[in-house]
């Protein structure tokens, strides 16, 4: 897919990931530049670092300081530059019958975002697609929540979310909302049809305009009083979708 | 439901509790003991907090000290008292047709077992079963991501797992153990029977002996290279069970 290429970032503002998955995933993606790597040697032998890639020994105390407090880093650190845009409409290109897209309304925890990264990628999805303003930048807690799926998982940020919302319905999408206050469940809205998955954040939910751009409302089998995290009801979400078409 | 009552803890001992639902939670729940609260004057407004419980009112950095850092407080910090202990037999002597109970093993990261509690709670769970050994112990950030549930979901530690699944079988639980190796789905292996849903933690999965003590393996559909946060597997899987039994 093509990327919008981004302008370099200084070295101050670029993300470190970290952890055995985050890590061995962005050595593998070819559109990943990683422009440094601590690591201990005891972990060195498990990554097949290319050589352009500075790379420094360091114990485990030391990368210790270079990631949040108490970010379990597994021995290896990477210094990275961002991934440079994915264009929706490329993304809709490539939509294929039992591909489920999901929409992310201002959910803005990376903790949340990378966790729904890694399931979309576990069940198969096309691509996640975040408004720009109200979503979290990659970060190592979202990639090594995502467990690899940052790297794999085709992730679009759009400007105006109602737009892109009817950009999809133009690429023949069926756009479901969850929300607790729908008549139907999930299971009954969802159909054969190409479906995105439209989810708010916890607590506010979806905004209305995003409501409004949704072809039907859904909600989960959950107890009126109860809620699940944004990141859970977005699996459930996608099992539901994988169920519906199996 | 009796408890174990257990010894009084040191202060420093103490959990402390943040953030506002699970704070509210907690002042709803008779079984908990509530030693001293730290609140804003303008989070207090909020709360309807007994006369016997000492309130210290701060601003929001000294609240910020009490609790790690960058935990979203929400203006509230309540030091409590570990709950004292429920029996399985006790929570077996309550089993329904349809409240399926989850059995944790040695799923150790308080946020995923915080949300495991919130989504047993959404979808009507009988309880969860965790060991004692390889659980992690009430805390801040286990009650923040329960967001309540931990007051009102009942959560069994047993000493021997194995022992435990033998009770749940006893009891008339049909129990399923999910691992990516299973030959057939979990909605294949779901029926109209009282369930006991096991999950390991996540790389290593269930322990050789626990997957021996399930009736059933089952899998999620998802592709094999990939794998969910324990806590996202959870969720699919009371999702799953919920729709069996509709």
């Amino acid at each position: 897919m093509r990327r919008k290429a981004r302008q370099a970032s200084k070295a101050e503002n670029r993300p470190r990931f970290w952890g055995r998955h985050a890590v061995a995933a962005a050595l593998d993606n070819e559109e990943r530049q990683i422009h440094r790597i601590w690591v201990t040697r005891e972990a060195a032998a498990h990554y097949d670092i290319p050589k352009e890639i500075p790379v420094t020994f360091a114990d485990v105390a030391d990368l210790g300081r270079l990631v949040p407090k108490d970010a379990p880093h597994q021995g290896i650190v990477a210094e990275v530059e961002r991934l440079d845009d994915i264009l929706l409409a490329d993304l809709l290109d490539q939509a294929e019958d039992g591909k489920p897209l999901l929409v992310l309304d201002q959910v803005t925890d990376p903790h949340n975002v990378g966790a729904i990264l890694r399931s979309a990628a576990a069940f198969g999805a096309l691509g996640i697609v975040t408004q720009d303003r109200h979503a979290p930048p990659e970060s190592g807690a979202l990639a090594k929540a995502a467990s690899g799926a940052l790297e794999t998982m085709p992730w679009v940020r759009v400007v105006n979310l109602a737009r892109a919302l009817d950009d999809m319905a133009a690429a023949g999408f069926w756009r479901i909302g969850l929300t607790g206050e729908a008549n139907q469940s999930l299971a009954e809205a969802l159909g054969p049809a190409r479906v995105a998955l439209v989810l708010g954040a916890e607590g506010e939910g979806m905004r209305q305009n995003t409501e409004a751009h949704c072809d039907a409302l859904a909600r989960l089998p959950i107890s009126g009083i109860e809620s699940l995290n944004v990141s859970n009801a977005a699996a459930v979400a996608l099992y539901a979708a994988s169920v519906a078409r199996s």
